[in-house]
């Protein structure tokens, strides 16, 4: 008799604070040990959960992807409702839905967002302060889009890799850089075709510093970290969403707090 | 010489998921104990902090009020700064300024104003769950305010009154008791000379009951705890402002997640 290995696709959104990132280890609880372990009981067998992009200790995500296959009858709606269920309060099942044998969540991801919230103060807010980070002085907001501008095409982006990352290449092509300003919350938009370890929070980290959007150009072009800025801290992070071939990212997608203003 | 004993008020921002509420207890962290021990090592003596209201564990609070005095050369605004300094991150420092010998937190306070949040949903938005009360079904708008309205004016409210409540009397003043919409999010607000144990979180969970509203009066009538709803989980609820002599509440308050949006 055949076995009925299939194959399903988990979009999840989840609160990092709690956890030592996405990828499972030792000391520390992980989104994926979490994942796993939940999926685990439903199956009834160990299951490895594979995502698009393991994001660091303290990170967030609205819609991470994460791929697994598993013998069993539940349709994906009945797994994403089981899930949830097993699932701690601060892991969502956005969707569930199965896909073909040859679904990867990481070499196939074609394109990926991440956000950035930052307030504009000594403090952040104290409700949101687990998810944002507070800087007491930033650029004006047109120096912050000749920075942002610079970002966007193909790009050695050396200079924003942490020494920890293992790409082959550091090559990358960025389709947007942008931010949106409202009062005191800045939210950087960032859109490429992958992203190296730490990035972001280096291109964050390197925007908001006082010289750092001027000299933007001449720090791509030295490919030494030591040149970029100071690494953002990971609570302000979030992976927005990730496309797959013939996908398109949303529009627009919601914030973590949207709705709740 | 004359001992420099002087009086302060501090106003109070809080997220209580993490305390098991403002009063000092033996097995779980208290806001109280936070802030009587940052106190302590500012003035160099043990300080006893007296607050407006006694919040429950996990109830938060955008504008508690609690009075102390102590020796010390400082003035409001170091101790501002100070304190701040040496608070965990989860309880903010709003206000610190100088009073009267004569300034009592708690019997001064004149009014009080209380709000909940409702998540009309399954599932509470996942970076606010600890802010907001999810809820399937909520009655129609008008059922609500209807039921809101029979609230305002001299009541006896021992029909919301938890056995716990050891107040003489369970009559009060409310002056206000409305709910604003806004997509699915409620936001309750109530305003009265005094509020009974648990009070707020049983008129919030009588009104979200199918036939918890239209029965308000015959439930007030009654007197009797078990003719009105449940007692609503406490991670919606937030002491929002108390005002003393002299004192108008605040036309506007911001709200948990203000400016973050």
């Amino acid at each position: 008799m055949k076995s009925a290995l299939r194959s399903f696709k988990l979009t999840l959104a989840y609160d990092g604070a709690a956890y030592g990132g996405w990828q499972i280890q030792k000391n520390s609880p992980t989104i994926q040990a979490a994942v796993e372990d939940a999926l685990g009981r439903i199956i009834g067998r160990p299951v490895r959960v594979t995502a698009a992009g393991r994001t660091d200790a303290g990170v967030h995500a609205l819609g991470q992807v994460a791929g697994f296959k598993g013998e069993t009858r539940m349709t994906a709606d009945e797994f994403q409702a089981s899930l949830t269920a097993l699932l701690p309060d601060d892991i969502q099942v956005v969707h569930c839905r199965e896909v073909d044998d040859g679904f990867h969540a990481q070499y196939q991801a074609e394109r990926k967002c991440y956000r950035y919230h930052i307030w504009h103060g000594a403090r952040a807010p104290l409700f949101a302060r687990r998810h944002i980070w507070a800087v007491r002085r930033i650029p004006d907001p047109d120096v912050l889009e000749r920075g942002l501008r610079r970002l966007v095409g193909r790009h050695d982006f050396a200079a924003f890799r942490s020494t920890g990352s293992q790409a082959e290449t550091s090559i990358r092509n960025m389709y947007r850089a942008d931010v949106e300003i409202r009062g005191r919350l800045l939210t950087f938009s960032f859109e490429a075709d992958g992203f190296l370890r730490h990035m972001v929070r280096a291109l964050v980290g390197t925007l908001v510093a006082p010289e750092g959007p001027a000299m933007m150009d001449s720090i791509i072009k030295s490919r030494d970290r030591s040149q970029a800025g100071r690494t953002a801290p990971p609570q302000g992070l979030f992976l927005a969403w990730v496309a797959y071939p013939g996908q398109d990212g949303p529009k627009s997608a919601p914030g973590p707090f949207t709705g709740f203003e």
